[in-house]
């Protein structure tokens, strides 16, 4: 499927600083995954308060490079958690400006035994450097800086001018950009914003995605009696905390795989079937989503393909459980108290608030009386839908096409990314999701990944969009 | 109820070795304590490997401490795992042989935030010494050594012949034990045999344990994908195992409270309407088991009051939960795999091995083939009753009531002891199973306690068995 990459000495029309900005980034290659290294270095957990430090720390790093490839304007703009870097270089007079957005936080690295190289050590194995947010995000984002990097040491001057926007709080859903954009309207103002944060189809096919789920994320818990008690005493008289979470994690989904909360589906807007059919067409197919996600058996919602199940269709995860002894050997009691982390994937026109509403009624309805039961939700991002007739689609389009050597599939995507509805509203109009990482890069998963080959593009790509977006092009 | 016990001075029967015995043992509470204090003070946590050294530093301490207190034989004996301490005085020719059974080993400590003072810094409060194996079952054991020490303190000998036993893998199911009696009978051997680890009624108000439920224990995992996925990208179209873990976890009981295992409850013995009316008028009541459990509502099996439940009755329990991200904040996965571990309490005639069976082809039928289910089972310990006319019966129902100044009941006890249907086997007779724990002592959960009153009575009951016990008396 894969044709190279476009040489910029070969059509007519390139302009000499593309060209002198591809040959930066050509040459510098081993330089750029250093740096990358040394950014991947910082365990910059945003969901942890334990590596509250350390993501101040990423941000310092991050800032301080910026400077070191020219940016006019650097800060660090706390918030009441993390920190956002901002940056910008404005010189480029008449020219629209780019918000280019990414975040420098992860998730955590957690389960470490099953990484084959520490995860904060960025180690190259064959074509892929593994490293703990070398795909997200913080290699995505780096790709933007090195097509900055490529224009300001060749021709001393960006093409046109560029904002930054770089969050420390993605993974935990953005809780503070919503009141800083709103409060620092003038740093981040705006022609278009690029967002690189989602999977292309494979390597050499860029894809340029058009919709994200939102996202609402909650915690329940069971609480039974004041301390765990010994379960061969009370064995059989006392409601076990950790049983009736079962039941109730067991009663959000019906035996077909549909979620089983009144309601849930009720907003969910039915497929276009020429949507449908473009996704049959250019999504990956159900031996590549198992593939991708390394299971032989998929499973989910009867009626629909297994990437319409992961992008145009809800769903409810459970991200995790716990409570009493799961340590080494037995230890025998009813657990004080279990709980579950789970995330809600909404589609059009579901409602993080509406929908937190029903699972909450859900659960009142079916806890029983023996014990105590509180939902806690925690992220809440509405879905996106891009504008059909955004003005720098084609540019977007080109710019993929040039540095992927292959034409882009326009796709949706199952994740979501918080700043991307927050942008819309701003800029009055939708960022471009133009994103680099591969479906198996083990986002989120140990081993997480950056295929090389691909950051090169990405960067290329980064370089023809910046010249493409310049009104003198 | 609580009648005060009875004063050595008085009945004109009571031999002064007895006497002065029960003299020693008020005299020395205090340094008793710090003795027991320092017995807690290892973390000996034998189900975690972890604490390998610290079961065999506790075991140490136990084997000097009987050494101190005059045995004749004391021994470290090492098993597959964990070592037994056996002690051994055989002075007291033409008498009969008592063997004492206890353990040194304790469940783990966690929750620790959940303990008002260190677990493993026994504390006293009020008229309790708080700890982790402060009463299941250091302080129980302890009980026994300081009568033995009253005896040996005062008349420099025993009237009659010990043997101990002290295990270090109780908590586990004793799995060295079974092999270690098969190989030194004549170092255990003994006339009969008494194991203090169950609970009694309330203070004042000692038990007799004639039954215990068996025990099997296992763990279910359930595993999917190969790594943790992202759950934004994968959310709908993998099987979640946490989810399915939920969904088998919760098959495992009907609405009403039953274990809903086919089979389950095929080989349980139906109770005699006698026993009941015994049960309820001896045993504790509901509202008094909740109150013990700490719980307004109780649950389970329909059709028997909250002692039959926990005594009479099987009972299956969750012991703990995990699987995917449980730490702070979200972290939206699809984990790769989850699992439980559940322990199953069983009555006679139920046979641990043939549970277990019905446990795997209960998941093997419900497991959907969108993941693995592994099952593993681990402890397996068959249910015990009594001899109903065992001859030292009334010993040790005389020496309850002289040190305890009480009547004992007969009871029924929920948990399980694996040595007690070893001891059965190898002495061709039930041991007595002579308890010292109070039902609130919160064994195997946090701010585990003795109350010392109990203590002190525990002391003088096994003063007056051992005399109980001599064919010279």
């Amino acid at each position: 499927m894969r044709r190279a990459p476009v040489d910029p000495a070969e059509p007519a029309a390139i302009a000499p600083a593309v060209a002198a900005a591809i040959a930066h980034a050509r040459r510098y290659r081993e330089r750029f995954l250093a740096e990358l290294a040394d950014f991947v270095r910082f365990p910059s957990v945003s969901a942890d308060p334990r590596h509250a430090a350390d993501v101040v720390a990423c941000a310092r790093w991050l800032a301080s490079h910026l400077r070191g490839l020219g940016a006019t304007e650097v800060r660090i703009v706390p918030t009441a958690r993390h920190p956002v870097v901002h940056a910008a270089w404005r010189r480029a007079t008449g020219q629209p400006t780019v918000l280019i957005y990414g975040h420098y936080d992860v998730v955590s690295a957690d389960p470490l035994e099953a990484w084959r190289s520490s995860p904060f050590e960025a180690t190259r194995r064959g074509e892929s450097l593994y490293g703990r947010g070398t795909s997200d995000d913080k290699g995505q984002l780096f790709a933007h800086l090195k097509a900055l990097e490529a224009f300001l040491r060749t021709s001393g001057a960006l093409p046109i001018n560029v904002a930054c926007l770089f969050d420390g709080e993605e993974e935990i859903g953005s809780p503070s950009l919503g009141a800083l954009l709103a409060s620092q309207r003038r740093a981040f103002e705006a022609d278009v914003a690029v967002v690189s944060d989602t999977p292309i189809l494979g390597p050499g096919r860029p894809a340029l995605t058009y919709a994200l789920r939102g996202l609402l994320s909650l915690e329940a818990r069971v609480a039974g009696p004041r301390h765990d008690l010994h379960s061969g005493r009370f064995g059989g008289a006392v409601h076990n905390p950790a049983q009736v979470l079962c039941d109730l994690v067991s009663s959000l989904h019906d035996a077909s795989g549909r979620v089983a909360v009144a309601g849930f589906y009720d907003r969910v807007r039915p497929a276009h079937e020429a949507e449908r059919a473009a996704i049959a067409r250019t999504g990956p197919t159900d031996a590549q989503v198992r593939r991708e996600a390394g299971v032989d058996e998929a499973w989910g919602e009867p009626g629909y393909t297994l990437f319409e199940r992961m992008t145009l269709r809800p769903a409810l995860s459970v991200n995790g459980l716990a409570g009493g002894h799961a340590g080494p050997g037995p230890k025998t009691v009813i657990p004080a108290s279990a709980r579950t982390k789970l995330s809600v994937r909404l589609v059009p026109d579901q409602d993080p608030e509406e929908i937190a509403d029903l699972l909450k009624e859900h659960f009142e309805r079916l806890a029983p009386a023996t014990v105590r039961v509180a939902i806690v939700s925690d992220t809440a991002v509405r879905p996106f839908l891009a504008d059909r007739d955004h003005p720098e689609l084609p540019v977007a389009l080109e710019a993929y096409r040039k540095g992927f050597g292959a034409v882009p599939a326009f796709l949706r995507a199952g994740g979501s990314i918080p700043a991307v509805r927050m942008l819309q509203d701003v800029l009055g109009r939708s960022p471009l999701l133009m994103g680099f990482a591969l479906p198996d890069d083990g986002m989120h998963g140990p081993n997480e990944r950056l295929h090389l080959p691909t950051f090169w593009s990405a960067i290329e790509t980064s370089i023809w969009l910046l010249a493409g977006l310049a009104r003198s092009f």
